[in-house]
């Protein structure tokens, strides 16, 4: 979408109707009709400390179990009436097993062969799922190489939404989202269009680079992202609390546990999708959001949003650094084997380059030539080294 | 107080009881009686442009005015009945002109009149105040060189804080306390005890090097504060909300006004006071924190509590870092001509010295011998040069 | 569906699986495929005061105006892009003009045409909209009596759900629903099951009776209900907000105004949705809610919840009474000559007889024979006659 | 103080200095001094189902056990360091054994006996405390027949404010005041100003008949409140959270518990204090309040607020009615042996007489002549009886 088609904003960022977007080495539109998504469903994360990890998210974070045994435990949030929105399953490599998505239909899972099947993609299907509670799935190694999870059919659990007695200050009610790291955002937004995905919202510079876009089934403001940088590789995975204080909570908590050095970035306000947030680490170092309060996203004609990566509020409204780890870790992901994907570096220029330090340069107000002011210039490019 | 005298907490800190403060080089204690003071009541600034400070203060921060003309504005918060908890002054210097505090009775002008006069302060009397809305009143060049003030005699106005048609998001219901930064905190702290406050709260290392200490005369955490630094100088005035969400919407709003780049600190949570806090800088770099919800210390055995320097959750409970700004700057005071008092420099330990970058060290849990974990290191040393 | 299909939950209430509704008298299911409606879009209110109801939507509930005249006043929510989610316009008898849905392609407007045709109702299009903003437009008697709207021609507008700056404590967001009278409830549900409506959750008794039904198309709870009751009329129009402070500061501000007296039920917390709400009056007694944290519901196999009709807790999970008006008043609707429609009674039991006063029974927990505790029962039936 | 001396507010409530209270019959004023009181300190409950009650204040509130045994529990809140804020004793009646208030110094103790001597009232000494955790310790039945403590020496436990980890998401912080029962407002509120409170907030008519009376010691609206009624009783003890949605959370839970009858009042905003409340009932029926947000009070000339007993904002700004059963039920106390105090009969006009139902009146606005609006008067006049 070029430049001069955008209407700005007088938050500061732009407006496009969504098109089809360029990618210079497309992986092709198949021409099977792309599976039904409806939704992100849930995540399969492969844990080296089964018990430390079911500390954090059960303990700490208060996800429900729904199941589990020595090897697997099945957690939800408490509005959810799937089986399981996380699966944590002991292995020798922390990574990412599946990124899970229910589809509308027991017919979309053929569908969703078809699809990747043309694409030339390894693609697996049990009939009795890959995990407990799920059952007919397919699984594949997409064409960014990540593993995709497709299923319908589903054991049903109770609904713990009204069962307040079991709410903890910083309860999880959904799942919200997640987080790709890929070294080819257009190629990757171009694919997922392909897959159903609409774009809500994306970072871009004036040469139209893009640095990140975010993608919707169910009309929020993203079901998973596409993050530049070294991939394919898991960023994060997004839970949603129902109010902002209860992610303050998840923060309090942590410190009275002295754990604080959890806390990897936040809590802020996104510029990007307006939700307020929180990163925390996982035992393993898995990258974990706690997200409440985007928009509805629904009607086809919803406006497409563009950040300018040099606007310092993009990421978080208020100007609050992103520290580096932020922009550098992430999780690998498994091939169907169960071995981690190789990781491709990004060529594109990095975001953290173009923003943070030396070579980069933000800006509070679009107008200010002279970038961030002293004091917030400190915080990146000299307080830290004193 | 020795260290061996200390409790531990299941929290990290220690408690004791209050004892008195050795200082070096202590201000002598008067024969003559200390006023009794009710609490920190207001703070007189001098502003370099009163417009852009009043846009600050009112349209932003959503301060009240009482009254105002061409040189002065005079500002209340919403639960206030009294004139004003702020006078913004315009002057050729940004600098603080009073740091006032309202008395029990008429008479305890006298005792503060005999208080400084034995100390041998310059002390001015004023039948009709310093500034308008308030009375009978009595400034002082401190021995500390800050300009403190003290009154009974005042003007009621209306108490605002059942009229919920004129809040914001983010209203100010109070104003909480100041805090002052001074070269040798214990001589502060054993000097203004001597005034009446009380010890709550302060941060020490293993040698008993005291980094900053915080006083109360209403039974909050503070009235006022000392921490170490090059002084005198002011280092924040700070106002009330009711709830945390009152602090986000703060934070929001500048976003929305593209004016993010007032914020240096926060948000977060306080170790010391358990309060959830924000920074702001005002146009002219004075620094105003955003406060609520810290405890009742009213009681004459109230716990007095000791962090430890090195503790990550002392002054972010979440581990979040401090700025080095936020230990820097501060703003100049004045004596009673007006002008600016010199600027004494620290020569104990500085906190940001012994805790951020290459000399510094500070751990999340106490027996971690290696201190922050590699990622949160590097948010300080590494991360922000890239 | 039979009761003894039902699956009773830890929290009182029943799930099923979503089944065709048996109607005694049911509309005709047309052959014509239904129009595809992403969501209620907006109201149009006929107001008696144009003044006055600009005060009450616009002062104090702080909707923002997208465009004015003397006759008409067109608002929208923080988060809305389309042109308007209210439309006031001044007539002589205070009416719902229209409850109007966005479809999602233009084609559905013929859809639309042909199913409405078929039922016999009468239909009207306008290639220019009835009101501003909107283009192409179907306007219907629908089999019910209630004046039915499908567009998708619309202007687009800012979102400015970034600017924090124009918030207010109690900032609507979102439209999020309507709620319709009706005598035969299982008639209506089964018609707007026709429309494409799929049920979320309802009340019935034992014997089967159906109070009320919530019936959505977005994957929330609801887009409309259908309330047992005196129809065709108009029940309420529900606006989100982020929070549940926010509601809270909507009362302290009519508190502020001295006008409680437009509260007519609640602060509360629905059983029946899970949302936080509350229910105004405007100036003609057209009933507002406001309303906040509902659950994802666009699985297609979501859980149907069914309440009990003398669980004390399915409109309140708190217990609180409902007070007769809201069961009782409600808005008049309009034929496309802007006549009101005719009201029928309901012959079905009604739901304030079977659960309040002389009559009725409600029970907090449904083992309890005696029904509400003595104090609980003396709110409904004695206390109040005192 | 006479009705023309008021300063009328632009909320609808009226200010004044505060003024010797004239009392038909009153209680003499001892010329011994009257113990320096800090804080209303904890409330010692006789409960009849020790279970129950410990389910109630400890599983279901939250509160924390400091010590128990078969007979006794010692609860505290969450930011107190002393023993504890609430005794639940088994016994056979249902009733209040002690409002308990901590004193400045040992040296009160000798003062209260003093002082309740000299008025000729029953004085207990104990030097190892009534109860555990608590030492020097005097009881008296007061003037008005209240049982009343005072002490100093007291146990200190861990203060767990920071304790993030134990938080509920309903928790109590603070104990915040008692509410007592008595036929005479004006002889009870001129005792207690003898005693050392000062008068807040009041509520009268334009006759001077005084319905209730708040009174504090530490600067928040009260440590007690003498509430118009047949007396001496206990109307309520009452904790403080720390937001708003805390409150809301205990709603919550109780729903989820099935006990939302449990609530017999609220949630709401307070005219009266302007504080955020909720009335709960324990098993035996003690009334308690969950509270949170007054306003400072504790400069000696602060406004005292007077609120007109037809004001319907001033015990819910929002004018939600105020059940029958709040202004009638009590608790009894209990004399020094253990035995209930008869209950003497208000004869002045009661609060719910004059507002409630047939003989009431009450109002939004001031200057409104017909009162309430139909469908508010309804709900307290007619539509409960439907």
């Amino acid at each position: 979408m070029p430049a001069h088609d955008r209407t700005p904003t007088s938050s500061g960022f732009y407006v496009t109707e969504e098109a089809p977007i360029h990618a210079e080495n497309p992986v092709p539109t198949p021409s099977s009709p792309a599976p039904d998504i409806l939704r992100c469903a849930y995540m399969e994360l492969v844990v080296t400390d089964l018990a430390a990890s079911r500390e954090f998210y059960v303990d700490v974070l208060g996800l429900t179990v729904t199941e589990e045994d020595d090897e697997t435990i099945y957690l939800r949030s408490l509005e959810e009436f799937i089986h399981h929105n996380l699966v944590l399953r002991k292995g020798p490599i922390a990574a990412v097993a599946a990124f899970s998505y229910r589809v509308r239909t027991p017919e979309d899972l053929d569908k969703a062969v078809a699809f990747y099947t043309e694409l030339g993609c390894r693609v697996e299907r049990r009939k009795d799922g890959f995990v407990k509670g799920i059952g007919d799935s397919v699984r594949v190694e997409d064409p960014l190489g990540f593993p995709y999870e497709f299923f319908y059919a589903v054991e049903h659990v109770e609904r713990l939404a009204w069962r307040y007695d079991l709410y903890t200050p910083g309860a999880l009610v959904r799942l919200d989202h997640f987080n790709q790291v890929t070294p080819d955002v257009p190629k990757a937004v171009r694919h997922y269009q392909d897959l159903g995905f609409r774009v809500t919202e994306d970072i871009q510079d004036s040469d139209g680079v893009v640095y990140a876009a975010w993608m919707r089934r169910k009309p929020t403001v993203h079901d998973t992202a596409a993050t530049g940088g070294d991939g394919p590789r898991m960023h994060h995975v997004a839970f949603s609390t129902h109010e902002k204080h209860n992610i303050l909570a998840i923060c309090d908590k942590l410190g009275a546990l002295r754990r604080s050095d959890a806390i990897e970035r936040g809590p802020g306000r996104h510029g990007v999708s307006n939700a307020f947030y929180l990163y925390l680490r996982d035992p393993d170092g898995h990258r974990v959001e706690i997200y409440t309060q985007d928009y509805y996203t629904g009607d086809p004609d919803n406006p497409v949003i563009t950040w300018d990566v040099h606007d310092n509020q993009r990421r978080d409204w208020w100007g609050n650094p992103v520290v580096p780890s932020w922009y550098t870790d992430a999780s690998l992901v498994l091939d169907l084997d169960g071995n981690p994907q190789p990781v491709v570096a990004r060529t594109d220029a990095s975001e953290m380059a173009v923003t943070i330090g030396a070579d980069g340069f933000s800006y509070t107000r679009k107008d200010d030539a002279e970038g961030l002011p002293e004091y917030k210039q400190g915080e990146y490019k000299l307080g830290h080294q004193l």
